[in-house]
């Protein structure tokens, strides 16, 4: 998507250990009339798929499942990282390893808002190594919920995570994909 | 907002130690076309402000306030729980107790995002005891911005955050105002 990999070049920083920041429109300030103009690709892609429910994670897949979730008139529901009293009830829960914190987490969904009869697309703002991706997968493959795809802000793709899950059948939709990136730049694919 | 209102009378549960649980619309499922409607209230009440920026407090500010940023067509910036690497370079910080978690957390938002130009409508999802309003209310001050007020979605009455924060001079608008709530139910001003 050109207006996404514009910004990211106009925008984006390369920091220390060949992290790309995207903090100023993506994950700490979000640029809402952007982003939402950005999600309506979402939208575009999966609209025929009856979808009735969007997954995502805590904290930065928040707001991007929400501006994605209004063009589909759908509710959202985000796993959680803490336990917390706010959930009443039974829980799927899965591991996730986080790169960015360096520590694994146990995400949770109360098992009130997932339902066999969900169709679910999973939204997420970055796919690397897949580990929140497949833990989501796992949550929702556990209430027995059909999965139509993920829809992903920004995929590495030299990194393995879209592989995996694309060989898991799961169709992964990503609006800017990286090839590589260094200090002399960023290449999409 | 009766709106609201009649959805907390019919959705809402009174957990143990008296805690209104609202997940199955507002903090763990979003029901986000409902959400999006009621969010259309905070434009009203505060589209002559010349509001520049949305801040609110991960995690379930997120969602709501995305959706009202949407209204305004500005930018949300979270204010976050944890130290990150996607945070670079100086933070305005604040201490909040999360009475939900029963620990203190720092919060932080990264200093690029707030300036002295800024005209800020802090967004939450909820108000008894003001610690989260008056954490971000501190980071805001610390940046220079204007605070124009704050959205809150459901306020408890009963406790005095509410009047803490309006005797510091804010304008505080809450769409549901609960007087009292016990086993009986619920009462709103």
């Amino acid at each position: 998507m050109k207006l996404l990999e514009d910004r990211i070049l106009k925008d984006g920083k390369i920091g220390a250990g060949n992290v790309l920041k995207v903090d100023c429109f993506v994950n700490h300030q979000i640029d809402v009339p952007f982003m939402n103009d950005v999600t309506k690709e979402f939208y575009r892609l999966y609209k025929d798929e009856k979808v009735t429910k969007i997954v995502t994670i805590e904290a930065s897949g928040i707001g991007i499942a929400c501006l994605t979730a209004a063009h589909f008139g759908v509710p959202v529901v985000f796993a959680k990282k803490t336990p917390t009293n706010n959930i009443s009830g039974d829980v799927y829960t899965a591991q996730v390893y986080s790169y960015t914190h360096e520590r694994n987490y146990t995400i949770r969904i109360s098992k009130e808002f997932l339902s066999p009869t969900d169709r679910v697309l999973i939204i997420d703002d970055f796919l690397a190594k897949g580990s929140s991706l497949t833990a989501l997968l796992s949550l929702v493959n556990e209430a027995g919920a059909t999965v139509v795809g993920a829809g992903i802000i920004i995929e590495k793709t030299y990194q393995d995570g879209g592989k995996i899950v694309r060989d898991m059948g799961i169709r992964v939709e990503s609006l800017a994909k990286i090839r590589s990136m260094d200090e002399n730049g960023i290449v999409f694919e």
